[in-house]
């Protein structure tokens, strides 16, 4: 039976490879190099290049630590600003060389391969509901206008976030990340005409 | 001399391929093989693939048609919405499985062609000033809110169309474009209160 840490070792040099080369740049032999372990060990683990790239992307999903945007005593708007700045952190880390994960398969593979496609799709669609969970309650306490339809908000913030992150990349900045937490508050607080609504009722 | 129209015939098919399969899954035969010509072809016309990429980006970048943004007799918010739509309705033609080819090519490949890192974001930078000009336009005439920061907007309207554009290739769907233009709506439209503000002033 292989050593559960060699499959580790390819499913993070994946991850590396993956980000900065992408999945089409990424050759198996890249891979196994980067891991250190030998060309055949990735057939001992993987079925192919593309069912690894969905344990990268799962391994990717646990790293956004999207239950930070779960119920807490924390209230919902800071918990989704402060998710937010977790990723932008992540982004800054690498110089902004890498950009979002599933944001960079599904532009390279949306055609290629329908598996990643769907994973990519299902992925961010979890994001959007916590988002959208926590923006209700955000809703519910106050804290958010109430005639903002949070639902679309939530599918907005993910795919702004997704072209930010994009952005990032191509500029080597963190600037785009700016502006996205600039017009995340401006959409997010209480408007002067909401506060009054809300008193009048 | 090469005939031009093998060069067209080039470019034509590498613009589908890199838009379909991106750059690293589109090899120089597949190119010369959709476009019906020799192997052999393509180095009469271009150095690498690379110096090929830039000028697709260069065709893709006059279908976009940006020069619809530029002054004239048409308001400067409706010469806006009418681009986005015009962008929105060849994502459609296509099914949505095309994306945005600076929006691919900035994800694919920043990290590994600086060349088309650099031509992407020189390409979205001018997209973006001519959306700057045109809503310095709209608040000049008093169509968007004088305290809106028009540059901030000009920049996270490109990068959520870009994230917008993405999303409907990973889900193959128009909805994500629909969510931009009732956000975009709600951004450009001047508020009630900015009007009262506007009618003491």
């Amino acid at each position: 039976m292989p050593r559960p840490s060699m499959r580790e070792q390819l499913i993070e040099a994946a991850s590396s490879r993956f980000h900065e080369h992408g999945f089409n740049g990424s050759g198996i032999k890249d891979i196994t190099e980067a891991a250190g372990t030998p060309k055949g060990s990735f057939y001992n683990h993987f079925d192919s290049k593309e069912s690894m790239a969905v344990e990268v992307m799962n391994r990717y999903a646990h790293g956004r630590q999207i239950r930070m945007l779960a119920a807490s005593a924390t209230p919902a708007v800071e918990r989704i600003r402060r998710h937010f700045e977790y990723m932008s952190k992540d982004l800054e880390q690498y110089e902004y060389t890498r950009g979002c994960l599933f944001g960079n398969f599904g532009a390279e593979l949306s055609t290629q391969s329908p598996v990643i496609r769907e994973e990519v799709a299902r992925r961010l669609a979890s994001w959007e509901s916590l988002l959208a969970a926590a923006l209700d309650e955000a809703q519910e306490s106050g804290a958010l206008a109430s005639g903002v339809d949070s639902a679309l908000l939530a599918r907005f913030l993910v795919n702004a976030w997704e072209g930010a992150a994009l952005r990032a990349k191509v500029t080597r900045s963190g600037a785009p990340l700016d502006d996205f937490f600039t017009v995340f508050d401006s959409l997010i607080t209480v408007p002067p005409a909401a506060e009054a609504d809300s008193e009048k009722a």
